[in-house]
């Protein structure tokens, strides 16, 4: 499963020391071959994180064996020695793997992704200890392991595969907090047995982020270290055209994007905000995201008030093209809001449950869109006024 | 004090019923000339209130008698109808104060401001019972009532006054929630017995709103309703120079502002966001209102937790000039962040007390501006997930 479901792939995660709770904080993914095309999505945050400053140069030539990924610190904003630091890791992770009889690679061979706080230096001591242990243990039956050893505030392992016509992929993701826009602030690790040509390898990854992991926006806030990397070894033999591999790889990031939002810090509702009517997807987009982050919406939906009016004076907010005195707006499938004014009553609409599903109809044109938040509830705000300390 | 601190403007604040409690709603401000001119600063909000249509039209000309406010309901996305019972509000105002001998007026002579819940239609009888109230009390002392009957989830009336030489200007607001950007969720009175010209009293009015209003930044949502209306009759005989009266203008709506951030609906924190050092003050602005916005960094200063690493990944999703490795940021006067990583130690950022000054400088250029806003409290999330039941 995971990131080691599809054939050719190995991974571990272990407990180096970095989180005080001695829980797992190291994890390896490696690709044995034979193809080792590589590409991957990064935060569009100008305080980029060390490790994606790194792996942006790694990535350059589409070609990449191994992915490290440490938890326990997230090695953003530490100037020079924090990027000699992802250096080093590079290195050590190549030369354990190399002499391990594991795969031949160099430093340049491999991706390092981090997540914690920002500001503070790595553990090097705990990180490499991490590597060294999960050497020894890297199988085709790691996934699990390593999608463990990512977690931050994240309660579960996120985790997800699906199956192509003769070849396989499968990812593992971490995210909880931190969770817009551009991707939520999240590492992201896919891999396939396909043969996937670099020519469009990287245009298909951004093809797919695009309509998943960047609608996710759960709290607004923008990471230095979101990175979503694919890793593809054609063990499978097969080459699939790329309309196909595109549904599947889409598959997997839009169950991982789902995940993320249900495991969200402190949310008691998973939300769908569907914009239908809208001129162009883009302009849908920006109405769903401009209504993911009313912090007055966000509060109703946590205390499960079907406020419509705040949905409005969010979309109000926005250059979407449409007329104010058409737009019709339901939540749980009850019409609130018809032509811009009060539609059935408000009474009618249940929100008790996990699930809500708004849906916005600017009756503009043709394109849709659906953001997907969570809300803002008590929770949320004691466990982010608590975090670094 | 307050709007009747000039001379010749007198005021009153009644209950008409719009409230359940029976506390004040509704409030009259009339100017009883010599001149008459006004203007006013309105939500840029698509989803614009009836009284926002209505009183945008009333000072096309920039000439208005009185201003009419009411609490207890916003009077937004209420539809055609919505727009019918606005201008049978000002209609009513005008007829009440034209029999009572008070000022001859006309309904285009009445500007109408409305607050509370969006999406319900008024209670006309409520609303004219008040109006009928304030007709029989009003006077140059009324200042104050007419203060405390636009207030809502405000727990003090906002008043403030500055005296020019020869003239006066006084103004009252409310707002605590919904409290951005292109001015908080309010609603602000300011009148002045300066002779002011027509040909640049509009601007100056945004020149002021601008740089005070529109830098209030509570929790980033923007409301339907918000107006800043200014009365100028020139009842002092004094037409002061431009410069001049800016100044005072701008004391007065600076003093209104920080009077709202500090009764901002659960908030335990004022917190001033200067950015020092932009290119051009528009990307100061932009930096400011992005931090102003992390609700991770609003969730940090509610739990007293100098998270810097937040205010630099708030930064770095806009596209002001900057090089993140030359961003220097301080917390109440630590300087916790050098050249975009760790400073001096956090530990000694005092963060018990309620005002909280970061500074953000960019050491890009010599622009600057301040972003005032709140922190994120459990409170405010209470406050706002049972606002509307």
């Amino acid at each position: 499963m995971s990131v080691t479901s599809a054939q050719g792939f190995i991974a571990a995660g272990a407990s180096g020391g970095l989180k005080s709770s001695g829980e797992k904080d190291v994890a390896l993914v490696v690709n044995t071959g034979p193809e080792s095309h590589a590409c991957a999505v990064f935060t569009t945050n100008r305080f980029a994180a060390a490790p994606v400053l790194w792996s942006r140069a790694v990535l350059a030539d589409l070609d990449a064996r191994v992915v490290v990924l440490n938890s326990g610190g997230a090695n953003a904003c530490t100037g020079p020695d924090g990027f000699t630091d992802t250096h080093r890791t590079a290195e050590f992770v190549a030369k354990v793997l190399t002499q391990g009889g594991i795969v031949e690679c160099a430093g340049g061979d491999v991706v390092v992704c981090s997540t914690g706080i920002i500001g503070d230096r790595i553990d090097m001591a705990a990180l490499e200890r991490g590597v060294h242990l999960c050497s020894e243990s890297l199988s085709s039956d790691g996934g699990l392991h390593a999608a463990q050893a990512i977690m931050t505030t994240d309660t579960v392992p996120k985790v997800a595969t699906c199956e192509g016509s003769g070849y396989s992929v499968g990812g593992m993701a971490k995210g909880a907090g931190m969770l817009a826009p551009g991707m939520a602030t999240m590492l992201c690790v896919i891999t396939t047995d396909a043969s996937i040509p670099i020519d469009w390898m990287q245009e298909s990854l951004e093809h797919c982020t695009s309509r998943s992991f960047d609608r996710l926006d759960s709290d607004g806030c923008m990471s230095t270290n979101d990175t979503v990397v694919l890793l593809a070894n054609g063990a499978s033999g097969y080459e699939p055209i790329r309309e196909d591999f595109e549904k599947v790889l889409f598959a997997v990031c839009d169950e991982l994007s789902i995940a993320l939002r249900a495991d969200a810090e402190g949310s008691t509702k998973d939300i769908s905000i569907q914009v239908l009517g809208a001129h162009t997807e883009k302009q849908a987009v920006e109405v769903g995201r401009a209504v993911a982050r009313s912090n007055l919406f966000k509060c109703a939906m946590f205390g499960e008030d079907p406020n419509w009016g705040r949905i409005l004076s969010a979309v109000g907010t926005t250059n979407a093209q449409f007329e104010p005195d058409r737009v019709n707006v339901s939540i749980n499938g009850i019409q609130i809001c018809t032509n811009g004014s009060a539609g059935e009553s408000r009474d009618g609409v249940d929100l008790s449950g996990r699930h809500v599903e708004v849906i916005i109809d600017l009756r503009e044109g043709e394109a849709q869109a659906t953001i997907r938040t969570n809300d803002l509830s008590l929770a949320y705000v004691h466990e982010n006024s608590a975090y670094s300390t």
